[in-house]
C-alpha cells in the first residue's frame, strides 16, 4: 500500500469535492486527510488530498482530468523524500539549522549538495558528510558566475533550492529557470524594510518588533508569494547588530518551518500569493 | 437562500466524504466551506460543512441518515444568532469584554440576560440595555440557590450559560440539566494550578507564564473538555495580584475566542475532548 | 508619605547613577524601583526612578539640578491620575475598550471627554456618563474643524489626546500644539503599509501576519516614535475584510498597552524613538 | 581594561543603590549596564551591574562588604566564557542545537565534553570535535553509575551541568555536589505534566498549549527553581507523539534562552525562584 498527495486547483465550480471524493472511492484510495479551499476574491478552488492505497495513476488522472472543468491543474505526488540544494555565503545559522534538523529528524528531506560563493562554510557542512562546493563571484560577471553555480546544481536534480542567507542577488535567467522552485528566508517582515541591511532600518525606525519572511522567489526582488513570518519582540536596549543576532533565531525558524511545509507538499502558488493546506 | 451548517461525526469508513458531499450536491447544496478529521486514536469522523442553497432539511437529512453508518451524529444548525446566558459574580472584566465586543460587532450573539449572585455587575449591565437578575445565596443551600439560578434562566431559552467569573461550583444536577452547554473560564493553564487561588498558586511556584483556559463544564471541576487556552509571559516582577491583574487581560481573550468558536459551531465534543473545525 | 517618579535623561558621564541616588539618599527618599538604559550609539543616558516619602520639590530638584550635567532634562511626577481626551471617528472597538478597561479598572486614567467627527459614538461614551462632542467637519476646512476642535479640547486641560481610531490628518498646527502629547493607533504594523487601506494593502501582499502600531504623532503622517506594536497571524483564508476584523483586537490591545506605559510615566521621546523604563 | 559583572543580594534597606554606585564610582569602575529588584513580599534586594574599569578586586569588595547589610552576598564574576558539560540520553534535538548554537556564536559557551549513558550521540558529538563520554547505566546501581559519571565530569572543571534530556533521575548526592549548577530542561509546561510521560498526558487531557521548562535542579524532581518557560498552539490533530515531535522545537528554544542568561550571570537563585536581571 502507498500513501501519495494528491493537489488539485481550478476555477470553482459545484460539486467538486463530490466530483474529486468519489474518483478516490471508486479507486478505492482511503482519504487520510483533506483540506480544501475556494478563494472567493478569484472564485478559485483548491484541495489537498492525501491518499492511501493501491494506486494506477493514469487511470486515476484520467478520471479526474475528465471531472474536473477546463484549466485544472492537478500533481498526484509520491511521498519520496524531497531532495533540495542549500545556496550558501558566509552566515551559519540557517544552513546549521537544517543539518541539524534533518541530523535528528525534525525536517524530512535529503539535502543533496550546499553551494557557496565563499568557502567558510565548507567545513560545517562537511561535517554532515554533505558535498559543498565553493563557487566564488570573483572576477566573474554577474551571468557567468550563476552560469557556474548552474552548473553544480544541475548535478543534482534537486526538488527545491533553499538561498540560506545567500546574500546575492539572482538574475532573471535563473529565477525563471528554476520557477517557483527557490525558497529565500527574507531578514525582514515583508513588505517592511525592503532592500539592504533590514535590521539597520529597523534600528533606524526604532520599531518594537524584528521579523523574518520566507518566500519563493520571483524576479522582483523581495516581491515573491511569502510562505511563513514570524517576528520576536525588541526594544529600545537593542543595538542595530543585537537585532541582527535575535533575528537570526526568527530567520531559521521561518525557514524551516517554510521548507516544512513546500517539501511535505502542502503549499500551492497562485498569482503572487500561497496558499498552505 | 439560505445559510446552514451540517455538523457530521461518527466511526470512520471508506468513502465518508464522497457519501455526504454527494448529497450535498444532489440536493443542490453548495459547499462554501468544508474540514473533515479522523481521530486515528478512536477511530472516529468529524466533518463541519457550510452549506449555501435552499433546504429541505428532512429529506436532506433522510437521506444522510440512509447514508451514515450506524450511531452517527449529524446536526443541521440554521444561521440563527444563538442567544447565551452570562452568569457572574463580582469581577467585571470578562462580563464587560462580551457586552463591549457583542455592542461593537466582534461577537455576533444576543446576550439574553446576565444573572449575578452579587448585585454589583448591575449597573455595567443595564448600561448596555440587557437585563440583569441578583440571586444572591445568602442564606440558602447551594440546591436552593441553584434552583432560583434555573428559575430565572429558564425564560430565557439560551443556547449556552457562560460563567464569565462565576466563583461558585455547580452541583451534578445543574451541570447535567446544561450538558455541554456550559462555558467557563478558568483562571489557570489547566491542568496546572487546578483549585483555588491559582494565581497564589502560580507565584507560589515562581512560573515564568500564566494563562487561562476556557472550557465546557462537567462534574469534576476543572476537568471538562478543554476549548481555547492562551498564555502570558510573567516574571519575578509580579506579585501574586499583579499576575491576576494581568491574567484578566488573558481570562477575557480565551473566553471570547472560545465563544466565538463556539457560538459559530466550530466545536464538536467527543469523550473528554473538543475537536474544532 | 507620597509617591512620585522622576524621569531624567542626559548625556552619559560617569557616575550619573550615583549622584542621583545620593540625592535620594539625603532627601530620605526611598527608592522603590529604578531603571536605567544608556543608549551608546548616541551616549545619551535615560533613568526612571519611582520614590517614595515626604517631598520638598524645589530642594530636590535644585539638588539634581546642581549634580546633573548641562542640559540634562528632569521631570517629578506626582502619582495623580492622568487626564486624556479620546478622538474618534466612526469606529467603537478602541473606544469601547478604553472605557471598558477605564470602567473595570485595568487602565488607570480619567477620561475628560471624547470628541468625534462624527456623532455615531455618542450613545457608548454616554452610556459611561462621560461628555461626548459632535463636531462634523462637514463645510469646514481643515484648519476651521481643527480650530473647533480645539475650543472644545482645551476645556479640558488633557495631558494626552488619544486618537482612538480618528480617520482625519493632522494639520502642523495641531500636532505642535499637542507635541509629544497625542498617541494614535495605527492599523498596521509600521513601516509595512504606510497610509490608507493597510488591510487591504496586506491582503494584496498575502502576507502571513498582521498588526498595529501605536506611535506619538509628528508631523510625518505614520512616522512618529513608536511607543508599542504586536501582530497575530493571518493565512489564505483571510479576505481583506476578516484582515480588518482580526486586526480590531490587537489595535486595541497595543492602544491600550501602549497608554498604560505613557500614563504612568514609563515613557521618553528621544529623537524619532521611544526609550521605555 | 576589563569587564566584570557584579551580582549582589541582601536584605532590603534604605540606599542601597546608592552605596552600591558610590563603591564603584570610587574605584573608577564605569557602570555599563544596572538591574534592581525587590521583592516586596521578602523585603529582599537583588542587583547586577555590569562594570568596566581597572580592577583591584580586594579593595573592591572589601569596601562593598563594609557597605552592605549582614548577610549580604555578592559575587565579582569576570567575563571568562563558562565551562559546561553537557549530559544526554538518546534524544538529538537538544544537544544539536546547543553544539551548533555554539559552532554559529549564538550562544557563548565552552563545551568541555558531553556525557551520555547512551552512545547514540557520540557520532554528533564528534562532529564538533568534543569528547564524548559513554557511561553506560548497565549493571550498575544509581550510585555506582552516578560515582562513574562524576568520576568523567570532575576531570573538566564545569561551571555547570546542562541535562540535554538526559532521562535518567540523580540522587540527593548528586544534586548537592552540583547544588544550583545543573540546569534540566523538562518536557512539560511545568507543574502541568509532573512526572513521565508529559506529552501522552497532554494528549489525554486534549490542552490546546503544550510547553517545555529549564529549571535548575533540586531533590524535588520537577520542583527546582524555574528559569524560563515557553509554549506552543496544539489542536486536536496532533497525536501524543505529534505532540513530542512538536514539543522538541520548544524545549530547545527554552534550554538555550535558559543557558543564555545563566552563563552571562543574569540568573539569581532565591528559595525556589530566580529572579533574572
Amino acid at each position: 500500500m502507498e500513501k501519495k498527495t494528491l493537489l488539485t486547483h481550478c476555477s470553482d465550480a459545484p460539486g467538486l469535492i463530490s466530483k474529486i471524493t468519489n474518483i478516490c472511492y471508486k479507486h478505492q484510495l482511503n482519504i487520510v486527510h483533506n483540506s480544501e479551499f475556494v478563494d472567493n476574491t478569484s472564485g478559485h478552488f483548491f484541495m489537498r488530498t492525501e491518499l492511501e492505497g493501491y494506486f494506477n495513476d493514469q487511470t486515476f488522472l484520467a478520471d479526474l482530468d475528465q471531472a474536473l472543468p477546463q484549466g485544472a491543474k492537478r500533481r498526484l505526488l509520491g511521498s519520496r523524500r524531497k531532495r533540495i540544494v542549500i545556496l550558501v555565503t558566509k552566515e551559519a545559522h540557517c544552513l546549521g539549522d537544517i543539518l541539524m534538523k534533518t541530523y535528528d529528524g525534525s525536517l524530512d528531506v535529503e539535502i543533496a549538495a550546499v553551494v557557496g560563493n565563499y568557502d567558510k562554510l565548507q567545513g560545517l557542512t562537511e561535517r554532515f558528510d554533505i558535498p559543498y562546493h565553493y563557487v566564488t563571484h570573483e572576477d566573474l560577471s554577474r551571468e557567468e558566475h550563476e552560469q557556474k553555480m548552474m552548473e553544480v546544481i544541475s548535478q543534482y536534480e534537486a526538488d527545491y533550492l533553499v538561498l540560506a542567507k545567500y546574500m546575492r542577488v539572482l538574475t532573471p535567467t535563473f529565477v525563471e529557470k528554476y520557477r517557483h522552485k527557490i525558497i529565500n528566508i527574507h531578514h525582514s517582515f515583508l513588505p517592511a524594510f525592503i532592500g539592504a541591511k533590514p535590521y539597520q532600518q529597523a534600528y533606524d525606525r526604532g520599531v518594537k518588533i524584528i521579523g523574518a519572511t520566507a518566500h519563493f522567489v520571483t524576479n522582483d526582488l523581495d516581491e515573491g508569494p511569502i510562505i511563513k513570518q514570524d517576528v520576536i519582540p525588541v526594544d529600545h536596549t537593542f543595538s542595530a547588530q543585537d537585532m541582527a543576532q535575535a533575528g537570526r533565531d526568527v530567520e531559521k525558524n521561518v525557514l524551516s518551518k517554510a521548507l516544512n511545509k513546500v517539501l511535505n507538499d502542502h503549499v500551492f502558488v497562485y498569482g503572487n500569493k500561497t496558499v498552505i493546506l
